[in-house]
């Protein structure tokens, strides 16, 4: 692991501020602060050289990492023996302060509490009306944080800030969402300002996607994975990148927009202005609305999980199709970028192996074999939780690249 | 930037000898005497008490490898005085060491020779038979680099490497060609080694593609550009991709594989082994079938520029519709990876906007519309020198990687 050598202090305060570039110093920087956190969560109070062994790191980055998490209290260090000589215990200091991730879908908003050891404090999920307008929804959002925080008697000056996962492509330069995004509500909204208003914290908007692949890097089971593909299926289908260890955001944050491949030359015209999209065949919207036909009134995506369970034929039929799209276009992601992994989430995640097997079906057929062969396709376990948790994730990261 | 898991580049003066671990003192003093490369690429020549300053190394240490650079001719120092003291004024020695760029296609082999500073000191192409063996491509690829190292009155021993560019994706495991390439001769051979021992130097090889994405941030007009896609369109379809200012080379190495995008769900069997693969309708070898049936004999990719110059009707259809789908297809990479820049490059840039304009239809049709409107998608100014040009860069950047 090369050396870090180049800290470069920035201001806490500086609400919305980019994170380090990827591959940049402070993004390294902010990978071995994790290392060490992730160390420190998972192996509890340990020593400097305990730490090194575990990490990986040299003595002398975990040494200038300790201290200077230790001068911005996220570890607390006290003098000790190890083998007879002097040594430095380092645990973390779990109650300094809080990260706040939140999910807002079409019908749902979801709120975590995380300490900075990456321990969810508390999380609750709340209905909202479908065609909610961006105030409702972001109303309910700070009514549920409030909540969340009295609940865990954290007072609101603890919170680093807050992630919010939106299932729509945000535009970076302007910090609103595009035309073109699962919430029509929303578009064009400053979400970051009028959020951070309410929330009284530092807001830091993504695409939900995004947040969902830094989720399974950060909490879930692939974390240190370099190259990794979350692939959500919703209402909306979209791909968040994990590329050489961070997220990837490209030119203005339009990234992983597969939802808008196009399956179908004279498919039905899609939201996003254009025909036979991917999304126009296989999100659950569209799922819906096939099942829907002819039945007294519209089902739930929770009953395609019912109904899948109950092996319905028409159900089974429609998620196969589904599924076959969606490797297909998560194929043409792996010949692309060649990841490590792909993992598949959204709301369709409780179907398990019945949605899965189809999309490893098309996801083979439409590889270039040796990325077929050698690309791991997996459900995420984290299942609806993967945004919020993304979100919080996002916070610990940025509060990370901005002390380093 | 990308982890790099192919042999770091050996030092010539100790044959076997890998360079040193990050964090030792070897890899302290190649970083330094990059430093020292940087400051003089930059600022032109300057004393060893300028050189000091700029660096922020001890005096001691600049004169140190000020002396060890002179030895391997990669600097000058010629005595000067400097507010009335004697000084030693140090400059790059040009053309004391040379970097070489070697492209192998299915019908020729390009050498170029460049100089430290990044100039191109001799360059030649020479065709090769259609279906040679990989044999005869690396001997003629000898012959020529040992006829223009004559012409350059370059030393053998001024060499620092070779880049080297083969047509179809690297397995960066083994450093061997992967089934599926345009050269099924070459495929399992493992070129580096085979290579190394006829160029007596060492040998670098990369996918085709990857090269002239690198060609065109480091030759080109778009030096300095974070993501930039290049896609090459020739007997095979490929992009290579510069990703966060470097080239993005995934799990195993095989990115951009976009020739392999199904476009014809039951179209013909592709040389991969899927069916309906961009490549079976918009390479130049599909091209040149289609025009060449009824003709008494088969026409060459140049006969394709001269009959589209001459306005031939199926030709221009031929062109257009291989356009429209190479066009789809870098919409989805666009959509997916959102990069500021698109080159096309390959044998058909001849064509200029004949070929560009229903790429550019293609594209903006399949795009998601912020991506297509903020996108530049552009003819490559490099031709066909932009593969055996990245080579080159390939061996200059990683010289810096390893002094540095």
């Amino acid at each position: 692991m090369p050396e870090n050598t180049a800290p470069a202090l920035r201001p806490r305060t500086a609400a919305g501020v980019h994170p380090g570039k990827p591959g940049s110093q402070s993004a390294l920087r902010q990978r071995n602060q994790q290392r060490i956190l992730s160390a420190l969560a998972t192996g509890g109070p340990q020593t400097q050289a305990e730490l090194s062994r575990q990490t990986g790191l040299s003595s002398a980055t975990v040494s200038n990492i300790v201290r200077e998490m230790n001068g911005n209290r996220l570890v607390i260090t006290e003098p000790t023996t190890s083998s007879g000589r002097r040594a430095l215990s380092v645990r973390l200091n779990d109650t300094g302060a809080v990260a706040v991730g939140i999910d807002i879908g079409r019908r749902h908003v979801r709120v975590v509490l995380a300490s900075l050891g990456y321990r969810i404090l508390e999380e609750e999920a709340v209905p909202l009306p479908l065609g909610h307008c961006a105030e409702e929804g972001m109303d309910a959002a700070a009514d549920l944080l409030a909540k969340l925080l009295g609940q865990a008697g954290v007072d609101r000056a603890a919170v680093l800030g807050a992630g919010v996962g939106i299932p729509g492509p945000i535009d970076r330069r302007t910090g609103t969402v595009v035309h073109g995004a699962i919430l029509p509500e929303w578009v064009g909204i400053n979400i970051r300002e009028a959020l951070a208003e309410r929330l009284g914290t530092p807001v830091h908007v993504d695409n939900d996607a995004n947040l969902g692949a830094l989720a399974q890097v950060t909490w879930g089971p692939h974390r240190g994975t370099d190259n990794l593909v979350f692939v959500k299926v919703a209402s909306g289908i979209g791909a968040g990148l994990v590329i050489n260890g961070a997220l990837f955001y490209g030119h203005l944050g339009i990234t992983g927009e597969i939802g808008h491949a196009t399956v179908s030359e004279h498919g039905v015209v899609c939201r996003c202005g254009n025909r036979g999209c991917l999304e126009t065949v296989a999100s659950t919207s569209v799922m819906i609305e096939l099942l829907s036909r002819g039945a007294g009134e519209p089902i739930q995506t929770a009953d395609i999980v019912d109904r899948a369970a109950a092996r319905d034929p028409a159900t089974l039929r429609i998620i196969d199709d589904a599924g076959l799209a969606v490797g297909r276009a998560a194929a043409n992601v792996a010949n692309t970028l060649n990841p490590e992994i792909i993992v598949l989430g959204g709301s369709l995640t409780g179907l398990g192996d019945t949605f899965l097997a189809p999309v490893r079906r098309g996801f083979i057929r439409h590889c270039v074999p040796l990325v077929g062969e050698s690309t791991q396709v997996l459900m995420s376990s984290l299942g609806d939780r993967a945004e919020a948790l993304g979100a919080a994730a996002l916070v610990l990261g940025r509060h990370g690249a901005l002390l380093g």
